[in-house]
């Protein structure tokens, strides 16, 4: 599936992932009203609205992005009825072709890891049979509990040819509560450079290239393992470019969290690869800012396509300006 | 919800949560069988020999243990039909008064972890009406994004009088990978003490304690802000206990993953309360052990509650011989 990224992101010549993040205040009046004049003001109502909202989006951008990446979250806060609207955004998109990455930051201990990989990335049994329950490409995982957590991951990437990317630095200001914390150097250690004091997310990017030699596809030279870093943050994702050189790095925090081209430099490897830029809000709900406020509500889908645009000029000037 | 708890754990007398993190391995044939002729084998066959699998056990159980957690994961890998269990099991814990722990592990940036908190613990606003989706009244939490995605919970817990447990020091072999890296002490800070060097889970333990002073309830000495410890280390308990008074330990890790008795006292404040041990295959899967073979895969309720039984005796003796 990395390779299927690869492959998309060259021919749309578009680093970029559209993230399905959808807030009831996003969506415009006139879904809104439909939905709830069918199923009234309930879950049910809120799920239909944001499908529609979804479906209009996908269908404006699909073919300009490789990905999408809906974020669980929007969907899980309306109970099943959301997870079922986030169950159907992933088989549209899939069905769009788009490489569907699951904002799941999901993580836990030995079994329990291995459920949620099962789950979003693989398949479970039952009785004599195997089902894919969310069936995404890839997801999100978050680190905290140590390879047990991840290791799961690994043997459902390794089987069903899917990647998982790791949080090793997010954008949000107060990710370096814990993630930038200086961490002593281990006694011992032979070699100097190796055994200096160094920040967390290092610690987790070692973890990332490690797990991610374990889990090389047949051919190409990423591997099925990738990484979050905020674009918020370019000297980390520098830093981290250079540590895991065959991780995709998925960069949030582009566009409405304050990231902008230039700073997205450095998470690319030389080959122009090794990145994707994901936009949320920038792109989904376009049709707020001024700048696009002449498509109106009723072209909320055609505005997120021009934001969209837009948005792979700005990555492509920047990236030329590296050259 | 912290002190229907704590009332909860003094009238029972037993400082125990019930795991219920069903693994199809676990439910008794008849009850797989029933499921599967009335549904086939597939995703809700499997949620309902789940749904029947738990029902049974909760009827068992809920007059001897406070508190339940159900774990999302295995729920989850189900797919729609697993999470429509989950909701049915949080629903019924709740009819039968149990304080329902929603082991989640979820965590992201500001307004996703709102969307989180709102799912899980408060209520989403669709139109003019407000829902709740999930419901526990309990959800664990990982900080591994910092403040920002914690924050958000404690705005819900105390609108709604809820609460959440932030892992710090999870069960599994691994944890130390991060949580025990040791963290440099800031330069020019002015106590000593508070300067030394510390390990990782320290630094968490630290940012728990403040965020419960910030989310008290009216009355009690308990904060709405826990934590997460593993039984199986004991050392590390005895230190965060003392560093965070005020928030209430729910201790995984007793029974099958090797934590014993006499390895909890350390979680437990001089008032008897603090900690609550979670048991999940040791109680949910006990008719499996030798111990209870005799009430056999019809009497695997039976089993649960014979389970359930001994590992309060455990627990009180442990804390007996502490005085």
């Amino acid at each position: 599936m990395i390779n299927k990224l690869i492959t998309k992101i060259r021919k749309t010549n578009a680093p970029i992932v559209a993230g399905l993040d959808p807030m009831m205040k996003y969506v415009p009046e006139h879904i809104r009203k439909a939905a709830f004049a069918e199923h009234g003001e309930t879950l049910e109502g809120a799920a239909e609205a944001i499908w529609q909202y979804n479906k209009g989006i996908v269908d404006a951008i699909y073919d300009l992005v490789p990905a999408v990446k809906p974020q669980i979250a929007m969907y899980e806060q309306f109970g099943i009825p959301g997870l079922v609207t986030f169950q159907k955004t992933v088989d549209y998109c899939r069905e769009k072709d788009l490489v569907v990455i699951g904002d799941v930051k999901r993580g836990d201990i030995g079994s329990t890891s291995e459920a949620y990989a099962v789950g979003h990335l693989g398949k479970v049994q039952v009785g004599n049979h195997f089902y894919s329950a969310f069936g995404e490409d890839f997801a999100t995982v978050n680190p905290y509990l140590g390879s047990d957590g991840v290791k799961p991951f690994l043997k459902v990437c390794a089987e069903e040819k899917k990647g998982i990317f790791v949080l090793i630095k997010t954008s949000n200001p107060s990710s370096g509560e814990l993630q930038d914390r200086l961490v002593k150097a281990a006694a011992g250690a032979e070699a100097a450079e190796e055994n200096r004091d160094r920040p967390l997310y290092e610690i987790v990017g070692r973890y990332v290239a490690e797990w991610g030699e374990q889990c090389m596809p047949q051919e190409g030279p990423y591997s099925y393992v990738g990484a979050v870093v905020g674009a918020t943050y370019p000297e980390q994702g520098r830093i981290l470019r250079k540590m895991m050189p065959k991780a995709f790095i998925l960069v949030p925090g582009y566009g409405a969290q304050g990231g902008k081209g230039a700073d997205l430099v450095h998470f690319f490897n030389e080959d122009g690869l090794g990145a994707i830029i994901n936009s949320s809000r920038g792109i989904i709900a376009a049709y707020q800012q001024e700048k696009y406020a002449r498509f109106g509500e009723q072209g909320y889908a055609d505005a997120s396509r021009a934001a969209v645009l837009d948005m792979k000029e700005d990555i492509a000037s920047a990236l030329e300006q590296r050259c």
